[in-house]
Formats: structure tokens, sequence, C-alpha cells
């Protein structure tokens, strides 16, 4: 096995980091108890996550790292005080630093704003010591903080670093909706079920099958869940904490661990040299011989986790009404362009098609002839029927003979009733929708890395796994 | 309700034509028993058949007329003595009157000839009292007429021949494999069950379903088949009658009964007058806007009821070849030129493609990624896989890119293992076959009707079923 020492000193913070991040939370903390104080509000300031559990990855960047600091209230203080008092408190703690910040809203509002060039969550919560007092989704992370900081040894605390590390490496990592990945909080489980970095892997890589059970805590509840892994809160026996890891990036975990051991390689913990060479990009989608329809428009104005499942949504939408259309579509995905400008946010689908062009008509199975009713009103409706075995069939004009033009009808007033679009993107799609191909996306003079990226990624989809 | 008088005219026999075959028959069966006995053969000729069972339907055209002559021997007779005997008899026979003839084979040889103009069969056979004793399919012919005589009431033979030519005039006659429709027998049945053409026609049209099931001497043996129609034999109650009806011509027959029903006229017993006009069927196959490949090859000299399922067999396993290399057939037929010269005579399939040309590559599907050594196996053979959901899926390079290629592919030495082709078919095919469109078949000087009605029947497969 390879030397993990090197790694570790990358990615475990220096004890100079270690103080900066404490000293910072600390002062946080100290301008919210003490106003709190001040102003006779029963709430507590505290720290929570993965810097509360020692469980961070250093980077030389600072916004990669979270500092989370949740506000407590007692279970008796109303939502409404709750929201108006931890909003004030917060609002206060992060003007008086100095911060840029926004309002952001979970279950209820939260602030998110970077202070000293790292990025601060300051949440109101209940104060919590049972999911059964829950009161808002938020509050559960008292309850993952406490309980990791109880069951995971410090000597394992880097073999959660290696873990996370290694996942985010290979694209395995983060449950926002937009990966579909493993959570901090999952890594830490599996960490303190397997015991370490290599455990996990090992196991991943023979025993896991999709509805794979995990229950620390002997619950007994797994079978209450049918995700691809269920590994139940030890906080929660009616959660499962991988609940949003989806079947997809389980499997490529999975790969991804046997890989590495079959094949160790320090570079497994380090992004993947990859160079997005545009023209070869473009040669590439011409060899496969394929038509691929790319379908851009403007984002509307929300949040990336929200918007997200509804591009997710719009694009297997799109790909239901081509096949539905007799159109094989041989892959698809989507993409955004970084969220920090929303006003000029863009969001590309892409579409590639198998088959993109179709004759006039179409058979149409009807009705068995046994059928009375629905025969008639068949062979009413298309006199010119036959049968087949003992089903009425007939040809009918298709509407779209080209995959474009279906696209284009689907995105008209009428025709997008049949597309389930995410609410805050029909408008925009409606209005602002332009259908291009791969040589109108990919422009020198326009290119950007991050789209190459994304265009390199969704023909190199197995890329990431291995080194 | 019409008046059947007019039809019942056309095609009940007159007395003159009653008397000619009556007196034929009985000359022929003359000449074999007297020269039996001269032998001291213990056979006894007997005429069966629809003209024993006075079900036969009166033609101008003397060929449409059959004349079945049985020649029975005792069950002790060895076979091979019923064989040598039975075809000296018959040889004999038919060259003391001078007709034409040939040997064919059933379950045993028979002599098949023309004989004043009349189609007469020769058949030797076992003189069976009852089904347990059969020992060859043959015989069965003398517990049905036997049956019918006995069980169809004089007035109803009238009701025969209504629903015999009105089952012609609307396709769905005769069991041969080309065909797959109603047997004289089966309607005869039908007629003695229901009563009359009119009953029969109601009750299919309002009772019948995939399944129906008639069984009129109460065996209770219906549920043993698994058939579209079962009507057990009354004269063997493990056969079903209607075995050889396909799903098709029962719908059809159903249909077409219906359409009678709802608006009874006279022209449902007489052909439909229909123009094949080959510049017509040439521009309705062009509006379309399909691709019509015609594979054509010389027939083997065999019998077309031999001939016509291994036809079948080839046209449906090619549709399922091009179906699993991704093209879509829209529909399929075949077709031979008459078989009186089976020298000349050719085999058409036609194949209309909704899809007929494809891009380089497919999505080929592997195994998942648990599914270890499968897994192993297949990216080691596609090193370019990725994962979706937790499947391995690669792009692999279509051999056959167009539908024709694809067809010339299969019908190689090499790639003819892949079609379930019918064993005298394969050498013909292999040598001499050839892929046309609708423009190079349908030839003006070269025109032939049977064909243009063909290609007419495949464009208008509901045509014969209403008037």
């Amino acid at each position: 096995m390879i030397d993990f020492t090197t790694i570790l000193e990358d990615i475990e913070p220096s004890e100079n980091e270690q103080k900066n991040i404490q000293n910072l939370s600390d002062k946080l903390i100290d301008i919210i108890n003490t106003n709190a104080h001040d102003k006779g509000f029963s709430a507590r300031a505290v720290l929570l996550g993965s810097v509360a559990k020692n469980t961070w990855i250093s980077s030389d960047n600072k916004e990669d790292v979270d500092i989370d600091i949740f506000i407590k209230f007692p279970l008796s203080t109303s939502l409404e005080d709750l929201k108006a008092q931890g909003l004030e408190l917060a609002y206060y703690c992060i003007e008086t630093v100095g911060g840029t910040y926004e309002e952001r809203y979970a279950s209820h509002p939260y602030l998110t704003g970077v202070i000293d060039g790292y990025p601060v969550d300051l949440v109101p919560c209940y104060d919590i010591q049972q999911s059964k007092e829950l009161k808002s989704a938020v509050d559960r992370t008292i309850l993952h903080t406490e309980y990791v900081r109880k069951n995971l040894k410090t000597n394992q605390e880097k073999e959660v670093r290696l873990l996370k590390r290694f996942m985010k490496m290979v694209g395995t990592y983060g449950s926002e909706f937009k990966v579909g990945g493993f959570s901090g909080y999952l890594c830490e489980l599996l960490i303190i079920h397997y015991g370490s970095f290599l455990e996990v892997l090992q196991k991943a890589s023979s025993e896991w099958k999709p509805g794979y059970q995990i229950d620390l805590m002997n619950f007994g509840t797994a079978d209450l869940f049918s995700d691809s892994l269920v590994v139940v809160d030890p906080t929660d026996k009616n959660r499962n904490v991988a609940a949003a890891l989806t079947l997809q990036k389980m499997a490529e975990f999975r790969v991804a661990a046997a890989n590495f051991l079959e094949n160790p390689k320090k570079a497994y913990f380090y992004p993947k040299e990859i160079s997005y060479d545009l023209q070869a990009i473009k040669v590439e989608f011409e060899k496969r011989d394929t038509h691929s329809i790319i379908l851009t428009f403007p984002a509307p104005e929300i949040p990336d986790d929200a918007l997200h499942p509804q591009i997710r949504k719009t694009e297997n939408s799109l790909v239901k009404i081509l096949e539905t259309g007799d159109f094989s579509v041989l892959g698809s995905d989507c993409w955004t362009s970084e969220g920090n400008d929303k006003e000029n946010q863009k969001v590309l689908i892409l579409l590639e098609m198998n088959t993109w062009h179709l004759p006039h008509y179409r058979k149409h199975f009807g009705p068995r002839v046994w059928d009375d009713d629905n025969a008639k009103r068949f062979t009413q409706k298309h006199p010119a029927s036959w049968i087949e075995d003992d089903q009425w069939v007939t040809l009918t004009r298709r509407e779209h003979q080209d995959a474009e033009s279906l696209i284009k009808g689907t995105l008209t007033k009428r025709g997008i009733r049949n597309l389930r679009v995410g609410k805050h993107l029909k408008k925009k799609i409606l209005n602002n929708y332009e259908l291009l191909n791969v040589s109108d996306l990919l422009i020198p003079e326009e290119s950007d890395e991050k789209l190459l990226k994304f265009m390199y990624c969704y023909l190199h989809k197995y890329e990431l796994l291995t080194r």
C-alpha cells in the first residue's frame, strides 16, 4: 500500500490553520453570545460541522473550508422569535466583523457570508437533545456533530479526511442534488463503522450491493428504506443518512475503490490533470457520428440547490419526450455556469441523439378487435387501419420528423404542457432558449474552461474513477 | 338482411354439375375397386371430402372443385403394402381415364391429378372407425366426412356454402400455412354448432375472444389447448380443429362478420373489384416516406405447403435480425409466384423499413458493477466504458449502418448462421438472391397481376374485410 503520510500532510490542517479557524470561530461565537445576553435573548452560539468534528480538509483556498455556527434557542422559543432573534444576532455578528453576507433559506432563514476569506454560515436552530424534539431539519446538525465527536476516535479523524479527499477527487463527494454523492456525515459514519479508510474501500468494493444496510445502533429499522445504500442515522432510527446518494454515485465509488485497491496511487488524492482541448472535444463529438443538440437558456435567479433538480427534471422530461417520439437519445447531461453571477448564469442541456430524423409516418397501435367500443372509435378516427394479430394498427403522420423540430414544438406555450419543467425555469426557457450544436457552443475565443470540462467529462465519464 | 337466394344460385352446384361430379367419382371408384378385386388387394375406394358432404361450392372453374377419393385398406395391412398397393391402384385408375398426375406426399405418398378438368386426389389410407385406430393423419378424413354427413342437416348444407364463400371472399378461408385461416371442416362444425351462417357471424362478432372454446361432444378437453380458437374435434377429443387458425385470421373474420352484420351486402360473397394500378402502388409506397427492401430468390422445388412456412420463418427471422440491429421495420410480408411452374417460381420478401440508416456507434449495456467477474471481463474488452446507474455501458461500432448492408452481411456463408432460414431455402438464397426496391420490382412491361395484387394488399390490409 502507498504511504499516506505525504497525502495527510497536504490535507490535514496545520497548527497555524487550526488556530486561525478556532480564533475566528471563538470570536464570532463570543460576539453572538455577548449580544444575546445584552438583548436578553436566551440564545447560545456553538461551532458545529466538520470544523467542530475536526474532520475538515485543509486547503490553500480558504473558500473550501466551511465554518458552521449554529445559534441555539430553547425548545420553548416560538418559531417567530427564533427567526427574528436568530437573524438579528447573525446580522449583528457579521456586520460587527465586517464580512460580506446574504440571507438564505433552508427550513428557515439563515445567513451565509464570507469573513476573513472563510465561508461562514450563521444558522438559528433549536437546542435539541434527541431527534424526537426535532422542530426543523437544521436542528439535526447538533445531534450529528455530537455523535461524531463522541464516537470517532482521534486517530480516525485522518481516516475521514482520506476518505473525503478520495471521494472528492473521484467525483463521488457531496450530497447536494448536483452531485448526489456521499455527505461528510456519511463519510464519518462509514469510518466509525468500518474503522479506517482502507477498510471502507475494501468493504465497498467487495460487499456492497444495491440495498446494502449499515445500522450502527442496531435499531433494526433498515428495512424501512428502499434506497441504494441504507445507513440508519444513529441519532434517528427513522432516517437514512444515505437517502440522497444515487445508485450512480454508489456504483462509481465502488468501482473507484476497487481500482485504487488493485493499483494504489497517490494520484487518487489529487485532481486529475486533464487538458481540455476545445478542438479535440469537437473532433471527438464529430467522430461519434451522432447529432448533439444543446439547449441553452438563462438561469432563473434562485439558489443552485433549488436550480439543479429543476434542470435535471427538465432534461429527463425532454429525453422522455424525444424517445416517446421515436428519437433515440444516446446520452444527455446538464450544466450551469458558475452561480456567483446569477444575472448572467446560463443553463445548458446536452442531448446527444442517435436518431434525429424519422419518416413522416409512424405505426400507431390501437385497441384489440375484441374491444368493441374502443375499436369502433379507433377505426372511425382512422379509416385506413388494419389488423395485426388481433390489434388495430394505423399509420399516423408525425408532427415532427426531426428532433429539433420536436424540441421547438415542445418549447412553445402550447407544447410546454407536455414538459415536466421546473416552475422557475418555464418562463426563462419559453422566452430565451437557443438550440445550438457542438460547433456553435465551442467557439475558441469564448471558450470557458468549466464548460470545456463539462463537455470533456460527458465524453469521458469514467475518467475520474481511475488514475 | 339481404336475400341469399341469388347468392346460393351462384354457389350451389346445378343438378348437371352434381351429376357430372357424381358420375366421375363413381367411375373412378369403380375402376379402383374392380382393379383391387382383380389383383386380390383388400382395398375399397370411397368418395370423401366436401363433395361427399355436399358442402362444395359451385364454380365456373372446374379447378376450384376438389374430388377426394380415398382408397381404404384394412387395419391389418402393413404400411408397406398399403403404400405399394394403394399407389398401384391410384396409378392404374388415373392412367385408365387418361388424366394428368403427379405423386405427392402427406403422411405417405398419394396421387394428385386432373381428370376431365377436375382436380382429383387419390389417397391410400387405413379404414378406421375411431381416432384411436389412427395410423396416419390422412385417415382422419374418413371420420370427419362421416361425422359431418351424420350431423349436418340437409338444409344446413347451404349455410356451410354461404360461410365458406364469405370466408373466401374476405380472405379468411383455407387452413394451409399460406393463409392460416378456417378449414372446410371447421366451417362445417361451426354451422353444426351454431345452426346457420348468420348465427356464426353473430356469435363470432359478439362472443369470440382469444381462447374461445367450442366442444360439440362435451369431451371437456378444451382446456388442453392454448390456441386462439379451440374447437375440439368431435372425432378426437385430443385434437383442436382450429389449431392452424392464426389469431390474425380469427380477428379478421370477427371484423368482417361485424362489418357484414352492420351493413349486409351481397358484395361480401363476390370478389372485390380492385384495379391494381402499378403507377398508383408505386406512388403510394413513395408517399409513405419509408424505405422498402425487396429480397427475391428462386423458390426451391418443393410443394407450396412446405415452402410457405419456410419463407415466413425466414421473413420473421430477418425482421428480428433487423430490429436487433436497431433498424425499425414498419411492416413485412412474403409472396411467391404461382407454384405450377416450379422451375421459374420466385420468392419475394418485402421489408418496409422505418429506420434504415443508423450512426456508427451504438450504446452497449454490460454487466452491473457489482458483478465482479463479468464487469472485469467487460471493462477489459471495452476500456472506454462508463457507468450508468450501476451498469457498465460502452459505445460499440456497428458492423452495419444500413439495413441493406445488414441483410447482405446476413446472406453470406458466415452470416446466414444467424438467420432462421428454411433448410430448402438456404442454398437458393445464398447463391441467387437480389435486393430490389419498389421501382426495380414494379416494371410496367413485366408487371404480373398477382404481384401487383400482393403489393396492393400489403398497402391495404383491411381492404378485403369490408364492402
